[in-house]
């Protein structure tokens, strides 16, 4: 910080309080209890939470020197950080629907709830839609795809985040001005048998772009945008961040492009979502997880760009809805030591690992292959040489290679399937959370934990952010803030 | 918060920024910027970061009620949270006393080392010694040994942590006011051959207190109080709070005694660690854990309760010198759910089952012993029902008990003997980890994590531990609010 706190802290100093070396975080507070902030930027970072943010921080300093030391990223050097609780209606640990809602419109519900209660009776009214009546223009962009429970929780109500099909319609419906990213899970509906929401959305009066010249084509002349990635990975999500191909858009390119077709006089509320974070972190892959982190961060890194036009009147919240996987910087094995560097040896995500050569391989040798054969792909593909894994790690890969090739083994009676794989592809879980725990990353579940998230926060009304609070009091701070509980009343009259 | 801050508040409104309606928080800023505390309190929770701290939170709800939300411990309640970087000279997993080093003197240094630089050739001033030469009164007390590595950042200097004797003499030459809670690890040497750390004391001018009657009734007329706890446990450390027996002296009164004793017009500086959180977490024991955070917090209010007389000279910091166990609120077992009511079940720590059962039935039991023998003490120590167990974790269990009793068994290629036990007792070990599972508690690593701990501030200069930063700048924050370095230099000439 920043042009808006140098100023001020000009004026306090220079005018009323003389004596007092007024810090930048006061005069912060100075500045914007007055007014809103016309610029809203949230960022969530699905299933980020201090574990994710600091093995990010630790990673890129571990691969820039042998110092010992973080590199904090450009959200960690905002000037605020409080901790969010997060649990839902039901549980401690909460999903992304009941996340999302309690975020997007301050209530608790159970998880896989979207913005109606835990009867699934009443329906929530959500921060966007308030910021909508009251004159914002919305963003919402996701790197998983739109009908996905986060973006969701801004525009939908439904009770059942599976109910993807409804949700896709309600985002057609919602009026918003900008949705960028992946692309839709059920497009036609469950059984494929129901109208294209792209059709329902161009006939709504959204421009669609789905190639990359029309992406950077495209200005504000074309009114509501519906833009979705040329390249879909797995689910009609984008591609990990180490798995993009150079020149393909990223988080940033769809921040960068809301930020061009949202900015106007009566000021924005963009919501940018992190959505593969979690799912990296679902399958134990640490540096799926890192690279997708820095990838939110790059994406930060616009919204900052233009808060340096707007100081006054912009705020940008970063936060996670949840932690995922249980991911801790030390391992047993470890000890007091980590090895951040071997994971940047990992050349695709586990996910690229398990569609591109996994199910190849297991489609050409039904029930047979030999693990010496996919030796090299490994090591090739995650920098993990045989001889530098111990004799029970050999094991547990070579019974992990029989599983994935579905043959038979005998069961080792100290083993629990679920425990070992999650659900995954048996080799490829077990190859990224060796390699992890070679770095001395550790993973304690395949779902979220309830360990409270970092809320980041620089700008118009940071100081609000700072402390210890409820995820649900993230959107009664942005209510107030955006003054959006009169502007709606008014709306309504 | 407080009468500060509406005092303050006031002249500021008043007089200068009349259109701004300047938040407490502000007001605190301009408030303390003029003036130090005079009563500083630090609380270090060793191995306590948001896992430990939150995992309290929720096992308190969870003993009380069925319904979903946490209930927050005095200090987590404080009006402000920072995050805070524990990394060491050499590595980014810290030890205590690199830890401590940090925060006692401001300077990184490597592992085990105490208040010297990484080649062990300087020695640094720590604040409790800024303090004391500025007037302030100083107390140290621990639930752990008086001369382990974090009580004793505050007074020694020593190449080693392992040097406990040399620190312990350090200690009797500190001229500090009041020491208390645990004993020496090594009173008369590593081959008890030097002088009783306690005669020397005595020689220094120290009032030595042994017993609950003696603790009671000491007062200030007392000068100098050393006082060791009439009951160790473990190391010569106090019990671990669920192993106190009722009416026992807990941290509590160690910290509401030292308040008395040092309490003066010139004010105090007193460091009070839960050195025992740090033990459970190496050992996977939750319900130890948390009830030691617990005990923190009882100490905590002892604190509160003193603040609330001089709410405007009054500071105290809860913070933890880094993460032990790698706990996360989340198990691949009991996916979404936890079940911390589980861990109430639990009736004794692992060292008090270790101390009190494994021991004596072993040494009754040679290499042999039977694991049904067993079973009646397990259900009635932990809780733990063999029907509700699966049977990888009864087998597990049985290996353990094997391994416990120093029989053979044969080798199981998935096995790592360090992973699954990490030097403690096989079953015990075993027994803490299964009941934490049952419970949604996981655990990675024995020894330390890397992960940023939490530091909560309440009281005079709170908005300075806003923020993130690293547990260096908990000293130079502390050293610039209590004006110390001015005072140093005023004292050496």
């Amino acid at each position: 910080m920043k042009p808006v706190v140098t100023r001020i802290a000009g004026i306090a100093l220079g005018l009323a309080l003389p004596l007092l070396a007024l810090d930048a975080q006061a005069a912060g507070v100075a500045d914007t209890q007055g007014k809103s902030p016309k610029y809203v930027f949230l960022f969530i970072g699905d299933g980020m939470a201090m574990p994710q943010v600091n093995s990010a921080e630790i990673y890129a300093k571990a691969i820039a020197s042998k110092d010992i030391a973080i590199k904090k990223l450009r959200f960690s050097q905002f000037p605020v950080v409080g901790m969010t609780t997060t649990y839902e209606a039901g549980s401690f640990i909460t999903d992304s629907a009941s996340a999302g809602t309690a975020m997007a419109t301050g209530n608790k519900t159970l998880a896989g709830v979207i913005n109606m209660d835990p009867g699934k009776t009443r329906k929530f009214t959500t921060i966007a839609e308030m910021a909508k009546s009251a004159g914002y223009k919305i963003g919402i962009v996701s790197s998983v795809s739109l009908d996905h429970a986060t973006p969701a929780s801004f525009y939908a109500k439904v009770p059942s985040r599976g109910d993807m099909y409804d949700i896709a319609v309600q985002l057609t419906q919602s009026r918003f001005d900008y949705f960028g990213g992946g692309g839709f899970a059920q497009p036609k509906g469950k059984n494929k048998d129901q109208a294209d929401v792209i059709e329902l959305a161009k006939n709504a009066g959204y421009t669609y772009v789905n190639s990359q010249a029309d992406f950077q084509s495209i200005n504000r002349s074309a009114g509501k945008v519906l833009a979705v990635n040329a390249t879909l990975q797995d689910a009609s999500a984008m591609p990990y961040e180490m798995d993009r191909k150079p020149g393909d858009l990223s988080l940033a390119d769809y921040t960068r492009k809301g930020i061009e077709l949202l900015d106007n006089k009566k000021g924005f509320f963009m919501m940018v979502e992190g959505g593969k974070i979690d799912w990296a972190g679902h399958a134990n892959d640490a540096m799926a997880n890192i690279s997708d982190v820095i990838a939110l961060d790059e994406a930060v890194a616009e919204a900052v760009a233009f808060q340096s036009k707007h100081p006054n009147d912009t705020l940008i919240l970063v936060t996670g809805d949840h932690e995922t996987g249980g991911m801790t910087i030390g391992f047993a094995g470890t000890k007091y030591s980590t090895f951040y560097n071997k994971i940047a040896a990992q050349r695709m995500s586990f996910q690229a690992f398990t569609d591109g050569f996994m199910k190849p391989y297991k489609a050409e040798n039904k029930g047979a292959g030999k693990f010496a054969e996919v030796v090299p792909m490994i090591e090739k593909s995650f920098g993990l040489k045989m001889a530098d894994l111990s004799a029970e790690e050999k094991v547990q890969l070579e019974r992990a290679f029989v599983r994935s090739m579905g043959g038979e083994i005998e069961k080792n009676p100290l083993e629990n399937d679920y425990l070992l794989y999650g659900g995954y592809d048996p080799l490829t879980v077990k190859l990224t959370q060796i390699l992890n725990q070679h770095a001395g990353i550790a993973w304690t579940t395949y779902s979220h934990t309830g360990v409270p998230v970092a809320t980041f926060a620089q700008g118009a009304g940071q100081e609000q952010f700072n402390g210890y609070y409820d995820n649900t009091d993230i959107f009664r701070k942005l209510v107030k803030l955006m003054k959006l509980q009169a502007a709606v009343k008014v709306a309504a009259k």
